[in-house]
C-alpha cells in the first residue's frame, strides 16, 4: 500500500549569498516525495502544475518511483511559481513573489487507486485542501501533516477543524508559538496536542528538533553544517523522511518516532547541502544510514 | 587543592513577569560558586562587596563552604547593584541600570592559600582583570572563562590576549557569532578555537549547549521547562556545574566534558526555576543526579 502525499509542485528562482537559480524544481509535494522515496515505495504524488512543467522534473520524480498518477497536468496552465532571497545568515528570507497560477484553482480529487493508502502526508498547502483529500480516503489510519504560518494567520478556523484528524503535526518554532499563543514552547506543545494531533514536532532549523508524544519527550539535535547552500525544502525533506520511515517500518511507537525524527532531520541536511532538489537526488540508502549515525553521536555519552 | 573563582558579587533588582525581587544575592562569582559547592570543594571566592552586603549571603556562601579569604569587603563602599527586568518571552531583558561602586576599583590579590589551585573559573568581568588573576598563579592548568558581549565589543584587544591562556570558553550564540564575526556557529567554533581555547562551549538558552573539542561535537538538548522563574545566573550556574563537576572528577576527556556539560546543564535548569540564588541554595546530590539522567534520556534512541 502506498504512502500518499499532497502539496504544491512549482517553479523556484532562489538566490542566496552564495549563488542563484531559476525555473528549479520546487514545491513541498516535490521535496516530501523525493525525501520518502529512498525509505519507501510506492509514493503516490498528488498536486497539480500546467503544462510549461519541464518534463525532466517529470522524468526526475519517476526515476524515483514517484507514482504520477495523482498528478493533474493543466493544460495552456502556469506552473505555480516561487521567489525567494536569503539574508546573510540565511536563517531569514524574503519572498520576491508568489505566483499560485493553476494552483489557484487545485480541486485535489483522490484517484480510486490511493484511497486505500493508510498513510498520508498533507504537505504545506490550505487547509481546506489539505480536509477535502481526508474527506477521500477509504480508512486511512495515519496522517502527518505540515502548515505555516500563513494559514496559522489566515485559516485558523479551518485549521482547527483539520488537527482532530491529524496524527502527527510538524510546525517550526515560531508556528507553534503562534498556533498556541505561548512562547513557551514545552506548554505550547501541550496546548497545541489538546488541539488533536496526538503527536507534536516542531523544528528548530539550526537547533533540531523536538518530539513530543504523550509520554515522551525527544530532542533530536541539528547535523553541525558549516555550509547550507540553500535551506528552501529542508522542512518537506524532514516530513519526507520521516513519514518514509514509519511507512517503511509500520512501527508507530514513541521509540520508533525518535528515530524517524532523525531519519527526518538527515534528509533535511542532505537537502540544504545543494540548490534546489538537487541534495535529494543522487542519494545512497547507506549515506542517508551513515549520516543517521552521526546523528545519533552528537548526543551520545558514555555513562560510564 | 581548591577551585578558585573570580567574578562579581552583587545586590540585584530583578523583575520578570511573574514576580520582582530587590536586593536579591546575585553577581557572577555568587552563582559559579554555590553551583560548583554542589561537585566539590574548597571553592576559593575571590570578589568585592561593599559593607552593605548583607551577612545572610555571607552566611550562605559559608554554609557552602566557600572559603572567602579571597572576598574584599571595602569599608563604607557600596556593593555592585545590578537591576534588570525581562519582557514576556523571558529571552530578552533589559537592563535598567548598572552600578559598578566598590567593583569599579576591584584589584585582585591572589591569596597565598589559593595560588596553588590548578583549577580556575574566571567568572564574566573585565579581561584586565581575568589576566591580572592569571598573572598571580603558580601553576594552574586548567582555566575555565565567561565573557561577554560588552567585552567583545568593548575590549577585543585584551581578550584576545587572554584566549591563548584559556582552557575552555564558554559563551552563548549571539557572542560566539559576534566575536568570531561569522553567522554559521560551526564556522565560528573553528574561528574561536583558532584563537586559543582548545575546548569551546557555546550556550543556546532554550535550545541546549554545543561543546567543540579537538575531536568532538557535542550537543547538549535543554531541559523541556514549562516556567522559568527568573533565567538571571543561568550561564554562571552552567559554568560553575561544569566547572565543579570536571574538579571533582580530575577527567579532562572530551567524554568527561560531555558529562560536564550535561551537569552544567542541569544546574542551570534548577537556578532558573526559582528566583534569584534560590534554586541553587537547598539542592540535594541525588536530585542533580536525578536530573543529569533526565537530561540523558532526552536524547536517548534505543537503536534497535
Amino acid at each position: 500500500m502506498g504512502l500518499l502525499i499532497v502539496g504544491t509542485l512549482g517553479l523556484d528562482n532562489v538566490a542566496t549569498p552564495f549563488d542563484k537559480v531559476d525555473n528549479a524544481l520546487g514545491g513541498s509535494a516535490t521535496y516530501i516525495s523525493l525525501a520518502a522515496s529512498y525509505f519507501t515505495g510506492p509514493v503516490y504524488l498528488m498536486g497539480v502544475v500546467g503544462d510549461d512543467f519541464p518534463q525532466k522534473y517529470i522524468d526526475l520524480l519517476e526515476n524515483h518511483n514517484v507514482d504520477l498518477e495523482g498528478l493533474q497536468i493543466i493544460d495552456e496552465g502556469k506552473t505555480f511559481r516561487w521567489s525567494g532571497k536569503y539574508h546573510y545568515d540565511l536563517n531569514v528570507r524574503d519572498t520576491l513573489f508568489t505566483e499560485l497560477n493553476v494552483f489557484e484553482n487545485f480541486d485535489p480529487i483522490v484517484p480510486d487507486n490511493y484511497k486505500k493508502a493508510k498513510f498520508v502526508c498533507l504537505g504545506n498547502i490550505d487547509p481546506v485542501l489539505q480536509i477535502k483529500v481526508l474527506d477521500q480516503m477509504d480508512n486511512t489510519n495515519f496522517v502527518v501533516c505540515d502548515t505555516m504560518n500563513y494559514w496559522i494567520e489566515g485559516k485558523k478556523d479551518v485549521l482547527v477543524k483539520l488537527l482532530p484528524r491529524v496524527n502527527v503535526l510538524i510546525i517550526n518554532d515560531s508556528e507553534a508559538r503562534l498556533l498556541a499563543k505561548e512562547p513557551n514552547l514545552i506548554k505550547a506543545s501541550k496546548i497545541i496536542r489538546d488541539m488533536g494531533p496526538e503527536i507534536l514536532i516542531i523544528k528548530k532549523g539550526e537547533h533540531g528538533a523536538l518530539l513530543f508524544t504523550e509520554d515522551t519527550i525527544f530532542s533530536a539535535p541539528a547535523y553541525p553544517m558549516e555550509m547550507i547552500y540553500d535551506p528552501t525544502g529542508a522542512g518537506d525533506s524532514f516530513a519526507g523522511g520521516f513519514t518514509g520511515y514509519l511507512h517503511k517500518t509500520h512501527d508507530l511507537s514513541s521509540e520508533n518516532m525518535k528515530r524517524a525524527v532523525i531519519y527526518g532531520s538527515a534528509m533535511a541536511s542532505f537537502c540544504v547541502e545543494k540548490f534546489s532538489t538537487q541534495g535529494l537526488e543522487e542519494l545512497k540508502y547507506y549515506r542517508i544510514q551513515d549520516r543517521y549515525r552521526e546523528f545519533l553521536n552528537l548526543t551520545k555519552v558514555d555513562e560510564k
